[in-house]
């Protein structure tokens, strides 16, 4: 049946180089039993894991599919510097791409999953200019690879609430047109209004039900002061656990004694952060969030768009570059960031069951590598990636 | 004869989505002339460029070939915190590798080669301990690779020479057999004299006619005051153009005066200086330097040793490292982390007439892109590599 897969020849994490090859039966999408020479039950395919590492499969937690231009002729950068200046750039160019929004997030989408991530977070934007138009690509690439991963899309105003009139409204319609979260984006800093910003958001997720996941760049303080007004609304409204800060740059831009309280606020109201492992800013406290239960996931970000160049959708590369730019030489940091990268992310996005366990769910990725850190030095093309019990992609291409 | 060679198809820096093709014939070793459909002169070899990027080829201006594990298997990182450990772990470890240096450093050498480098100047250990076997693996490799790559060999005490009783002599041994330069560690924080560790080193270099690389971790204040012991016994010695500073972290550790003077006193000097592009460690500041005309180039580091996991010969991925690390999104600044990373290695190594135009050596690199840019955002394998006007590796593969 459906999510039936017999997976030969894998060593499940913390595979060491002489850590027996063993076989993986997933039933109904679900991670069944571990043996030496399992034999098939009948009509369940088998697949060849070569010996490979076995992961659970990556989350993507902090994508921008809508802005995507992977694999379209690449165009130099054209932003000047600021966030206002990246956000008119955009504005300024991406009906121009060579292609529409969805068949750019369709294409980058693929590209993820075969990077091995078969759940991912997207946000679109929503703003006066594009209304739900990029929205609709991004809902478009999941209905595309609906069997492939699950997607949940945020509905961003990257261009601001209160200062781009009408997009509360529009967030409004993004939700009843499949969005499954709310954004937000500095309320202070950008938006200029911190709490009514907030009230909107969050005003919007409690009468429709659905989660938010704000991104919050500013700094110090004020970014310190807006993690508090997201953490007061998010215990008076009852919406532990359906909260997410992205970026979150206070948590490394304020003194000890405030970062401490900060993580603990985060914990007390169990909200998630995500990181995109950002080459200048400050790398968060990764191993102190962890350890005091926060939920942490890693991104891409944008991937090739008008704001960057960077980003290209594979999530083991940016497994690296969290390892990389904490400066982490240990196997056991090492294999943290792919913690982060594969069940972290997963609980972000609040699934639960993630693991390489038997009982987990089959969302699982084989790398070639001597062992977990050699796979993320590697960075070499996936074996297998498998969602919910079926073959998504192999050696790093989409089935 | 030797050194001929018409690369067809080729879209020379800055080589735009819409630069035209050419062809490029090498003569003697020199890049002769560009042309559309260039007819080869008779018994002059052909090779395709398919259409990619030509650039200088890389300088890995700061590598450890001795301590290489690339390509043996993985090894879970032994080390414990700080140098002092990393070294003394170092010191049990080397002698077990399933491999001897030479076959080591060998394999490693090729893998750069393959990636596109064609000047490499590694540092090669000198204590007690290892005597100069490290060093004469590091020159069997050289001599292995000899058609294909210029190599530099540092003789490096990389245990201190006041500290580690009977270095001074091995670095003079060293220096005889066959190493190019003399090294230098931290004279003052893991040497704890930098007077006398300076005197050894450029008494050493000043007696054989040798050029000097230090490796310099200090910070602040203290790394400050090496940097002006290094320029005054530069000048004292009329090395001007003989001596490199590696890692240099003090540059980017003291204030905005302080920096400006180190700058210029290198500058004065002309005292080079490499980086690894660190992953925790602040910046070089590279546009500065490169302003005030000091030759700066761009280093592997250690490749999957004893120290690290990281680095994997592949100086276009430590490309796009650099240009990550520094939050470049700007093509013009991703072009100059190019720059550093080929001519601006060789100058550090003092090779001259590099570049891409008429009269530049061939030593050449073929690699798929958009442009620049999308080219180091790719990291995609080598097309062809050119060393003297004579391919040395293609699609990746050493030939």
């Amino acid at each position: 049946m459906t999510g039936d897969l017999l997976i030969r020849s894998v060593r499940p994490w913390p595979s060491g180089r002489d850590a027996p090859e063993v076989d993986v039966l997933c039933l109904a999408g679900v991670v069944s039993s571990f043996g030496v020479g399992l034999a098939a039950p009948d009509g369940v395919p088998e697949v060849d894991g070569e010996g490979g590492v076995l992961l659970p499969s990556f989350t993507d937690a902090h994508a921008h599919l809508d802005s995507t231009r992977l694999g379209l002729p690449f165009r130099a950068h054209s932003a000047g510097a600021g966030l206002a200046e990246l956000v008119d750039n955009d504005r300024r160019n991406w009906r121009s791409a060579e292609q529409d929004v969805a068949t750019r997030a369709t294409f980058t989408l693929g590209r993820t999953i075969a990077g091995g991530a078969t759940s991912v977070r997207s946000h679109a934007q929503v703003d006066v200019d594009s209304g739900l138009e990029r929205l609709e690509g991004v809902l478009a690439a999941r209905e595309a690879h609906a069997g492939r991963a699950s997607v949940q899309v945020v509905a961003f105003p990257q261009c601001g609430i209160l200062r781009d009139k009408g997009t509360a409204e529009l967030l409004e319609a993004a939700l009843l047109a499949g969005a499954d979260l709310v954004g937000g984006l500095d309320p202070a800093g950008y938006d200029r209004d911190p709490v009514r910003h907030l009230d909107v958001v969050f005003g919007l997720a409690d009468k429709h039900r659905r989660g938010v996941d704000v991104h919050l760049h500013d700094t110090g303080s004020l970014g310190a002061f807006q993690v508090e007004l997201i953490c007061e609304r998010t215990a008076a409204l009852g919406m532990r656990g359906e909260v997410t800060i992205s970026h979150c740059f206070a948590l490394s831009t304020v003194d000890e004694d405030r970062r401490r309280q900060l993580v603990d606020l985060l914990a007390e109201n169990d909200i998630a952060v995500t990181t995109v492992a950002p080459g200048v800013r400050e790398p968060l406290p990764l191993r102190e969030l962890r350890r005091e239960g926060v939920r942490l996931g890693l991104g891409q970000d944008g991937m090739r768009d008008y704001w960057s160049p960077y980003g290209n959708g594979d999530m083991l590369d940016r497994t690296w570059q969290l390892a990389y730019r904490n400066g982490f030489r240990d196997d056991t940091m090492i294999e943290m960031c792919v913690d982060v990268a594969t069940r972290g992310g997963a609980s972000v996005l609040g699934e639960t069951g993630r693991g390489i366990t038997e009982g987990s769910r089959a969302d699982l990725v084989v790398v070639p590598g001597d062992s977990v850190t050699a796979a993320v030095m590697d960075r070499a093309p996936r074996t297998l990636v498998v969602h919910e019990g079926r073959v998504v992609a192999a050696d790093g291409e989409l089935l």
